[in-house]
């Protein structure tokens, strides 16, 4: 999986994949800026009149309800159904799931009547989604991680999608596969955002590698996680969150083949 | 005071309260950033459906009207109310009520219709607030200073809260006490969000000491201050608001009782 | 032009205008950073009730229709009336004209109806406007540059403005004069928001410039270009996007009349 992982973002940075967006305003800029670093071409465009023929020209869809301010409950929907028409992946981040029952309602809705690609969530948000209890802190995840690869295999099955569940350990299932991923560091806990940029960087891999939507989002875990091990580690121990975030952007662009192959911790369950 | 402080600094630490804010658009990735490095957990939850909800599991409410987009308008009002009624500290930040009359009112209204546990503004924005003459350029300002102690009593006392007017010279008061800060650098000023991410500091200091605000409000304005003085002091003398604004984010986390205890200028009028 | 650059650059500095600022919820931070390290006082105030009489304090307006959410389509229209009614320079940044064709047609209403000092584009953007085929990827221009400058002079001499085309080399014409300006940095390319930011620097200048909208357009490409090429230049070579960013924010307060007379490199066709 590691080469294929190297596949994966080279295509994306050749191909520059034009991703739509809609996405919370709290950290759309980081969004932006971590999908330009990766070789992507984000896009925000959110308003009704605006949505439907701006995600007919993408090649994927990135989905956040961080926010779901103005226009952007109805104009998800739209773009939804229109990426699933036209068989344009879609990448969900169900923010908030956990702690406001009727985002779970929402999201629930979005993947019963639409193809959906990929779930990218924490693990208190996936353990939700799988109608089981969850420990949240906000938008944030403090749940101990009991169950959590039944939850994600249960949730990919049932909607017939991947899930990704962030975590110490990030999990990603197709229903039948199991990867775990054991890079990252606890510096991303520290930022805004990189839940969210990591979701961002599933909707570029899916959408470069249409086949097998476990491998694009196997992707952007290790790039992310991997990205963030080696923005931590130059900083020589120090626990730096703003410098980090900095040298997250720089890492996520320089990412090399040689880093993902021999740093990459990806197992079979 | 500095002891004291170094406490509510710990204790935000160590129970990592959940501040629900409402802000502008313009600087809520600060604030989010801040919050985390602070050691608080941030959720920016606005639309009218969910915000009554989140308000009443947050442990604190950050209001902050730089630009009232989309629902805000009325989802503050609604926030403001269940926090009143559930005895949640809130923090409004009332950014360009020099400018824009109909702020000013909106913000009064606030004060006279719930419990503000803290108002956190610039000197003329404090003082227009207060009915006095201020200097402003847009959202932020100019104001010599004047009468800014009276100003900030006068607000207090009136509506039963603690001012914070930040400027060169930081005023907090509860309308009997006064504590000014002598903290800070100008590079805090040649940023955007300085203040609003004071104002989350200090939405964060209240949810964890709620019997006295004045001295939450201390707490977040020696946080801020000190934390820049130590990212200014890492510049060797250049004036970099870039690099400053990255390392302001180290420091609110690095944030040592030491340097509070030796560096802290707290003094009462 | 170099001489004139400088001294419209010191007069910011100086007179720190007030530029009202309407623009996309993707780079508004940006926006707001760069204009205060250029020397400028940024507002983003948008909501209806409050726009126009913000926009008769200002001055100058910057409108950038990169996300239009919320309130903005319809009062960036009462703001563009007021400005050009109170004779207040405005610049117009038109992103995404090229994807989305209705944005053409609400921008060239704006051009048609009121008086618009600059319009800054990538060259696909000014293309479109200027009615002629071009090459987009969402927001990002991928054109290769034939008939880039007639488009320029042709969009500038229909609606009587200055007409900014980004790009490696920048273009600015106001319908007679062609300036041509090959400062700048790949770099540039790999954040969001650098596009914005020269936007944004534009309206600045032109509030303190308002004789000769070419001169302020030119002082805005040779700012943005110039720093970034400093910022570039602090990086030993590597591609650090993210480190460039904030070394950009840096550099930008601190250019300096040796950096614009010594590496400026404006011709004029």
């Amino acid at each position: 999986m590691l080469k294929e992982a190297c596949r994966v973002i080279q295509q994306v940075r050749e191909k520059k994949p034009l991703v739509h967006a809609i996405t919370n305003y709290v950290t759309v800029n980081d969004c932006a800026n971590i999908l330009l670093g990766f070789g992507a071409s984000p896009a925000m465009v959110e308003i009704i009149e605006e949505v439907e023929g701006f995600t007919a020209i993408a090649q994927s869809l990135y989905i956040n309800i961080g926010t779901l301010a103005g226009e952007q409950k109805s104009s998800i929907l739209l773009a939804a159904a229109r990426a699933s028409e036209l068989h344009i992946p879609v990448v969900i981040d169900p923010v908030g799931v956990g702690a406001i029952p009727s985002r779970a309602d929402y999201v629930l809705n979005l993947l019963k009547n639409y193809n959906i690609s990929i779930v990218k969530g924490n693990l208190g948000e996936i353990k939700v989604l799988a109608g089981l209890d969850a420990s949240v802190r906000g938008v944030d995840s403090i749940d101990d991680g009991a169950g959590a690869v039944d939850a994600c295999r249960t949730l990919a099955e049932k909607y017939n999608t991947v899930v990704v569940a962030s975590g110490v350990q990030d999990i990603i299932s197709d229903g039948k596969r199991v990867a775990l991923v054991d890079n990252g560091t606890s510096l991303l806990s520290l930022i805004t955002g990189s839940g969210c940029m990591l979701g961002a960087l599933a909707a570029a891999a899916a959408a470069v590698e249409k086949e097998d939507f476990l491998k694009a989002a196997a992707t952007a875990v290790l790039a992310m996680g991997l990205s963030g091990e080696t923005a931590a580690g130059l900083l020589s121990g120090e626990v730096l969150p703003g410098t980090f975030r900095i040298k997250l952007f720089d890492q996520i662009y320089s990412l090399s083949e040689q880093v993902i192959l021999e740093k990459g911790k990806l197992s079979w369950l």
